[in-house]
């Protein structure tokens, strides 16, 4: 038997380096001097740090062409070559696998979808394995290695142990995921919750990067919420956090599967909007698809429905604001193809139930395709690859 | 003019060297290794740390009697000297100042309570002088040095300007506190929201002590909430965070002073429920003491008011913890005193309304005088003091 290859690491591995290499890796190009600004670190740290970093052909100096000579020797700019390693993401849905091949700063290659007949582990993990065999093909023609694989999953994840604890769409209870597609893939995995994942690409190479303090809000079959506070992803103490899908909005409003009433995603997830629509008109409504078109037809209805979901997602986010205050909201997902239909209900609601200056917090869209909830994975398994202590 | 007294600073004021104190501090006595595993630093940064703070006597050594002696050179543990430093804590309320002196560990050697006569700034600044300067004179009896003044005030607080943006109690706007407080009181000030400054307490030397992620919730006059995410008190990006009180649990419920409907503090706070109570029986309730009185003696509208307080706060306490997951919820407040009234409603509705593993977060109660309130503010003043970055 052939002894396995000993996967590439990350030269570095104390937590300044990582810092330093992130601040870069989101923010850069930047001098050596204002990386030390923003890490919050002393010039020396980030010289220290970057030397390895730039023999290793992780970073890379450039002149700035911008610098004004009158400030003597220019500043040279200090960026992340991003051919320098190549990630896989992995998005598993009810249905189907979404996966990419993202280089290190998560620019995606190149994309491929397989259908699942199955939800069982063995299907699953099967698909996973030809996905990730499939881009590493790819990946040949772009020189770089693949140095690790990200899997986002939506439900109840513990990235530390590398299990998902439940899933409901998968119908899944405690399974090793980590270390199962580490076997089948023969690269490192990182497993997440597909909205932590999300969020953690956000803040890395999104509407986040840079803030400390914000949330990404995603709208479609669930109501999910991935928070950043004090410049980390939330992650919970139990393994749950962000559920703003189970905020109250109506406790005598329609049941929620939680047992709950009047949640968020009672109201304002796809089924629920499909359901209202149905129980209003008597019509059944085949999908997201068809309640949107009879929304923009006229259909008052369906125009209620969705005005409804709005106030709910509108209500949900002033939660998020009055207990965090964070700087940004981003509003995401699959349901904003609908948004014109409820963004004037999702802000209205927001300003009405923000406390205070609160309200002040940057509510903002941004639209993202499937293909963009497996570049969050990537940037989980990006996340593993750099930090010394993950 | 003589020139004012320069005030003693802290010896040591890089991020680690605060960080390690603050272990000592919250956690101590600890052998050095052990401070530097919880710190999450090296031995090295340890001992170069300690080195000046035992010199300028704010730590001491002493030898580890519980050690075992077949490890060879027992292990000595390092703790602070309580003594080394006073510092004042002020809560300033609508109708009264209540100060505390306390020592470097937080713990109260003195208080002083003085009636308002008036909200306006020059009456308050006047008392808040008053009673620094009592507790100045008590501290000579101490032989250590008076180093700080924390003063807390509910509402909008920006503790990094030192300014009181909104006091309900005070109607007071936009009020540079604390630097009109330093100029009368010839000391430092650390103004901040009367939560979180309850929330410093408990973190550093309380039920959130070792904690990284915990929630205080206090019940009485107000519904609040101070925030423990990744080890540091959330102050959101725009002042305003830990808003429990205006969580809606029910839209179609009583008005609350927010403008909204049926948010936790229009059902839970001690206003709420006279009225509540009033309402239903058309007596008029002089104050809570009365409404509890009513409660026990078996008044049906009187515990129902109660009731619904409690499923208010159990509503709130789990919209916190589906959105933080925190370790540990700790219930607090002067409505503790009718905790029996409602305790197990805020369990029932706490249970009913956690999402998943988010019900297994710890939710205790503790008893806190008003004079703890100032202790809060004592712990701010402390946290600034020993703070490289505050």
């Amino acid at each position: 038997m052939l002894p396995t290859p000993r996967a590439e690491r990350f030269p570095v591995n104390t937590p300044a380096a990582s810092q330093i290499f992130t601040t870069v890796l989101s923010q850069g190009p930047l001098t050596r001097l204002e990386v030390a600004r923003r890490a919050g670190l002393s010039a020396a740290a980030v010289t220290k740090a970057v030397r390895p970093l730039i023999e290793a052909g992780y970073l890379v100096e450039d002149a700035d062409a911008q610098a004004p000579p009158a400030l003597g020797r220019p500043a040279n700019l200090v960026r992340v070559d991003g051919g320098r390693a190549l990630f896989v993401g992995i998005k598993v849905t009810g249905d189907e696998i979404i996966g990419v091949l993202t280089d290190l700063c998560c620019r995606i290659s190149v994309a491929r979808h397989t259908s699942l007949t199955s939800r069982d582990l063995t299907a699953v993990l099967a698909a996973v394995a030809d996905v990730v065999q499939e881009l590493r093909i790819e990946a040949d023609g772009f020189g770089a290695p693949v140095l690790g694989v990200g899997i986002a999953v939506s439900g109840d994840v513990d990235r530390g142990e590398g299990t998902v604890r439940y899933s409901p769409f998968l119908e899944w209870h405690d399974v090793p995921l980590a270390e199962l597609a580490a076997v089948t893939t023969g690269l490192p995995v990182t497993v997440d919750n597909d909205v932590r994942a999300l969020t953690v690409a956000e803040q890395w190479f999104g509407a986040g990067a840079g803030l400390s303090d914000f949330a990404v809000v995603t709208v479609g079959a669930g109501i999910g919420c991935g928070l950043v506070v004090h410049g980390r992803v939330v992650a919970g103490a139990h393994g749950v956090a962000g559920e703003i899908g189970h905020v109250t909005v109506d406790p005598s409003g329609p049941r929620c599967h939680c047992g709950n009433r009047g949640c968020v995603e009672a109201i304002a997830a796809d089924a629920a909007i499909l359901r209202r629509i149905r129980d209003a008109t008597g019509v059944e409504v085949a999908d997201t698809a068809e309640a949107v078109r009879l929304a923009h037809s006229g259909v008052a209805a369906a125009r209620e429905a969705y005005a409804r979901a709005g106030e709910a997602i509108g209500r949900g986010i002033a939660t998020v604001a009055n207990l965090l205050g964070p700087e940004r909201v981003i509003i995401s997902g699959e349901g904003l193809a609908a948004y014109d239909l409820f963004a004037e209900q999702i802000r209205d609601a927001f300003t009405a139930a923000a406390f205070g200056s609160a309200a002040r917090c940057d509510v903002q869209t941004r639209p993202l395709t499937f293909e963009e909830w497996a570049r969050g994975a990537a940037a989980t398994a990006i996340q593993s690859f750099i930090r010394a202590d993950t």
